[in-house]
């Protein structure tokens, strides 16, 4: 880590010491945080799976948002992406640009949150930077995993007749924003709750991906809504997609919600945030899949079809072709 | 890279074709910046070198600073950290949030900065995210490169009787910051823009850092000056070192500052952002560190001796040790 800044009145290695260095559960890879730079070991016949995203407060995420959420969404967002190349995770670097003054025990909350994220998918924090900055909370964290060489799973390789997937529900954290920002009673107070978490405590699928190595043809994660990135898929492979609206697997909270206002189905499908998987294999798969899924203990449903004809179709109850419009949804 | 936000008026998948996807140079690794994250092949037998530097304007940068120079930089802080570990740099990956609007040629420019040093340093760029923020341009970079399973240099390792060394010439960045914010006049015209040239533009030594691998005790970049830099390897290894302020090997210009006001030394020696290697060895090893300088092409100086006592001594012109006050430094 760098020293050149000054946080909470303490010294920045005062602040690595208190802060981060736990983060580092000891191991030596991480060199205590003292050096110039992390040193990891790759795994006989692996390729180094690296992804980098920025959270800016008040564009990525509501400025209320707890900092143990934010910690959680900060490594949610970069460990779905790793899973989505099927990758396993192995460590990761943070630089946090903090606004002065931090505010007494947020870091403490904050390190908490990266600590529980830890815990859950077997990773450390090799390494980074902490500095102040006269604008919003920023973040920057490029994790980093392994996948064996040759086998990370692409946006490419879907193939006409392909069977498509996701993993758990979809739609809950776009109806989760819904409740957050604007304030709307969507499923009840425990619903709704749900919903929240599910807006801001992404759980990326990290048991997933790496078992759908070998067998996916291709994956993405549902980060820009089912619709989006199921296009990335078919526009990366030269194909469409059909989608059956049926088929889509709900919560029990978005489904009560969609029960109450139907006209919430666009949300559902193009909403952003789920850090689910999206993934597509031959019909043959299908035990092995459903294996992998009882392994990963992350369910999976089959939700459509690859087709020749270019673009995601969605089809709706009766079997008929809803619209989707730019980007979006619409009824006929 | 992700697509949350637009800028510039161009889309990010624009900006992105336009701007970034050409520094992958077409590198099979960086998979068109189009999938989730970008995969790199491990040498054989080597490890992970991974190093995160963030940069936020005003503090780390001047607000006035090139386009071209603020990508020099950027780079240049995260791959002088693995020239430091006997790294070979490999890849990296950046984040940038930009406030908008953007200023016309802005991302050209940044571009061409990259650009220049990917080819000075044989790297390419294998991911990121572009976002807006409210706030001050922050750069965060995260640098990749390899080094020899069990070899990188680390900040401890010195032992008592070794050799210090540095390369290039020390102080001309701190003069540099004293011509560009203050307004100083020290070297002459064409003195202060090579002083100021080396506060912009920092040169990583990543040819001469993996050359010492095997040879140096231990290495450290000097980004936070000298005496402190200095001090990190002394305090890791549990020793001391005597720095003699005459055998300090500096430019032309900061020899000319010198000359004209004495009190210079102090910055030379304490000021930060010169971005070359301190590092010792034995003697016996000094035709070696020779041989390694001439085929990096980066001269390298003996400065000084790690002692027993701890604590880093300055002896001055005369033989006498110098007070080297808290951080920084004082003459009797």
């Amino acid at each position: 880590m760098s020293d050149n800044d000054k946080t909470e009145n303490l010294g920045e290695f005062d602040l690595i010491a208190a802060y981060f260095r736990p983060l580092t559960e000891g191991r030596p890879e991480a060199l205590d945080l003292e050096d110039d730079a992390g040193l990891l070991t790759p795994p006989e016949g692996s390729q180094l799976v690296v992804t980098t995203d920025a959270l800016v407060a008040g564009q990525h995420f509501l400025p209320d948002t707890p900092a143990e959420s934010l910690a959680v969404k900060a490594l949610g967002v970069n460990l779905s992406d790793l899973a989505a190349m099927g990758a396993t995770p192995a460590a990761y670097t943070l630089a946090l640009a903090a606004p002065k003054p931090i505010p007494p025990g947020w870091l403490q909350n904050f390190a908490a949150g990266l600590g529980d994220m830890q815990a859950a998918h077997g990773i450390f924090l090799l390494g980074g930077d902490t500095v102040t900055t006269s604008g919003p909370l920023t973040l920057s964290v490029t994790a980093l995993g392994w996948v064996g060489a040759g086998a990370a799973l692409c946006r490419s390789g879907a193939q006409v007749g392909d069977d498509l997937y996701v993993s758990g529900t979809i739609g809950d954290a776009a109806l989760g924003l819904l409740v957050a920002r604007d304030g709307r009673k969507l499923a009840g107070d425990g619903g709704d709750a749900f919903l929240r978490g599910r807006y801001d405590r992404p759980q990326p699928r990290t048991t997933l991906g790496p078992r759908l190595v070998g067998i996916a043809t291709s994956c993405i994660d549902v980060s820009d809504g089912l619709a989006a990135d199921v296009g990335h898929i078919t526009k990366t492979s030269g194909l469409g997609a059909e989608i059956s609206v049926r088929d889509l697997p709900l919560s029990d909270a978005a489904r009560s919600a969609l029960t109450d206002d139907p006209g919430l189905l666009q949300t559902l499908v193009t909403g952003g945030d789920d850090y689910e998987l999206a993934f597509t294999a031959p019909p043959s798969a299908a035990g092995t899949i459903a294996a992998a899924a009882g392994e990963s203990g992350v369910p999976v449903t089959r939700i459509g079809t690859m087709t020749a004809e270019p673009d995601v179709r969605l089809l709706g109850p009766g079997g008929a072709a809803l619209d989707l419009g730019q980007g979006g949804y619409r009824h006929f």
